[in-house]
């Protein structure tokens, strides 16, 4: 029989994750006192955000592996502070674990969350165990730092702004639905869990361990190449309309200018769906939009050289006029909805 | 019908709980980005702790009325806030809500977090909602800060410290039993949670609406009056087991000083129980344990009065040798184990 966290008990399950954790220097008072202390860094801004993984909600255990749950619960958070330009320095860990969970599921969770921790030089200062009636939810506060003048907000873009997208977008909903068929497809759980750690493809990949765009976020901040930005969490729809509304201004999107893989197309016609209209409302890439300003091009070229090869992709306009369009050979059309986490 | 969270939709509700918030002039960014902007206080140290309330384990809905949750939600991170002498500046909201609660049972939840965040001037900066499939979770994440040399840990206690602890113990522990007797006989839930809010006695009250030690803190920071100090959230007990173990030190209590009300004894007698372990045992008190160097009787005096009616009750001794006991009339005894989650 496997142990299970209630067979180890609450005191020595935190003890277990805390010997796990690097303390740098600037943490005054890591975990185990009743908060954590830190020294804020010179001359910059804090940062906050949170954000949450709910079983049943944000991820399905038939076929994301405990490793991914954790890379996904620290990838979103860190996705956010890169959309403010910031870059991330601690996280506080809230776990709430259903009694049955086995001690190996959360070596593994901590084990991915801990690779994307160590991969940005996060310290997890600090955190809080409960138990759960109900689904496992890991909930994550990143904290990070910003210079006053490099901050990037939703609300700056100016009509004649050019809109960019970072790398390619759609992908990770079709990593997502393809694990959900393997899912179907495979009845047992662990053996599907196992097999997605192993066999996954890039878009599956895309879905289960996102790499939040922390570089590109610091490089659009600091050669201030943005004049907005936000990540595509919702999907990019979703991130189009929000920048619009907190800038009062319109976006006119190009379909033929968006960076959809190829893969990611035949996907979408296998199921004849509009690939365009699929890649704009799928969520979870963690990709940044943003907008420059026309005579800033000088900026975003020494954007685009810090950071090699990621793609910076021109997908559209900011107008004037407040509408959100999506303009193709077949004419212009409203820009969907996207997602909704509520309906 | 009443209306629910799913009828109202995700950004509805966002929109709704952020038109409630008021922001600083030190919060450079608020809610509705990516992540929140925050200047750190000059000169200070950032302070950062999360605590859960999970319905369930935390609290049962048949008692504990919608502001209490959220109360309560606020009031324990404070709590730890103030075991390290900081000073509450924001917090973070991560709700995990699900589909079928009404709006009303939401807008007393934030009623009763704002009004606790207004109390100690807190700013809610930002904070993120997700669905539940299962029970309502109230995540919060609290910002302090403390200068440097005020910071109060666990570590600092030495042989020959006094003990001391906050306000009266075990009457939270009192407050509970007595909700769930009442919940028991009358059935039907929103009746027992609407007379929890119009009929509390003053137990109930401590454990519905704990009243975080942000003052006590700051006082015996300032004052420098504290060598250890922890919040009781788990039972005095665990927190002389942690401040010892921490200290590598050793405690000894004398029975005869805790500050145990009277109504809080007769319940335990009526019960059969030595109320001297119902006190040490029972948890969700929010008071602080401190330890104090009796060569700094003038520093503790000056934080005494800056309190004014709070007592500060002197509860034992810390001791060289490496043991937890409790002395009374029956002689020494070890400390019993105190509150565990998970077992």
């Amino acid at each position: 029989m496997q142990t299970t966290i209630s067979d180890l008990g609450e005191r020595a399950l935190i003890e277990r994750i805390t010997a796990r954790l690097a303390t740098p220097p600037w943490v005054v008072v890591g975990p185990g006192d009743d908060a954590a202390v830190v020294e804020p860094e010179r001359g910059a801004l804090d940062v906050f955000t949170t954000d949450v993984q709910v079983e049943g909600v944000h991820f399905d255990r038939r076929f994301v592996a405990p490793d991914a749950i954790g890379h996904r619960a620290l990838a979103v958070n860190l996705s956010d502070l890169a959309a403010m330009g910031a870059r991330p320095r601690a996280a506080l860990l809230s776990l709430v674990l259903p009694d049955a969970l086995d001690l190996d599921t959360i070596d593994q969770l901590m084990g991915g969350l801990l690779a994307v921790a160590d991969a940005h030089r996060v310290a997890v200062v600090g955190g809080n165990i409960s138990r759960s009636p109900g689904p496992l939810v890991v909930d994550v506060t990143a904290i990070g730092s910003v210079r006053r003048r490099r901050v990037l907000t939703r609300s700056g873009a100016r009509a004649g702004d050019g809109v960019y997208v970072t790398g390619t977008i759609g992908d990770a909903r079709v990593g997502l639905e393809s694990l959900q068929r393997r899912a179907d497809v495979n009845g047992h759980p662990a053996a599907v869990a196992a097999r997605a750690d192993t066999q996954v493809g890039p878009q599956e990949q895309r879905y289960l361990r996102p790499q939040p765009r922390v570089r590109a976020g610091l490089a659009l901040a600091g050669h201030r190449a943005a004049t907005a930005c936000m990540d595509l969490s919702d999907g990019l729809a979703d991130a189009v309309r929000q920048i619009a509304e907190a800038s009062r201004v319109g976006i006119a999107l190009d379909a033929a200018a968006l960076p959809i893989a190829d893969e990611v197309r035949r996907w979408h016609e296998g199921q004849r769906r509009d690939p365009v209209a699929a890649a704009l409302e799928g969520g979870d890439d963690y990709e940044l939009l943003f907008t420059s300003r026309p005579t800033n091009r000088g900026r975003l070229r020494g954007a685009q050289r810090a950071l090699g090869t990621l793609p910076l992709t021109r997908i559209g306009i900011v107008t004037r006029e407040r509408r959100l369009v999506v303009t193709s050979a077949d004419g212009t059309r409203e820009l969907p909805e996207g997602f909704r986490h509520f309906r």
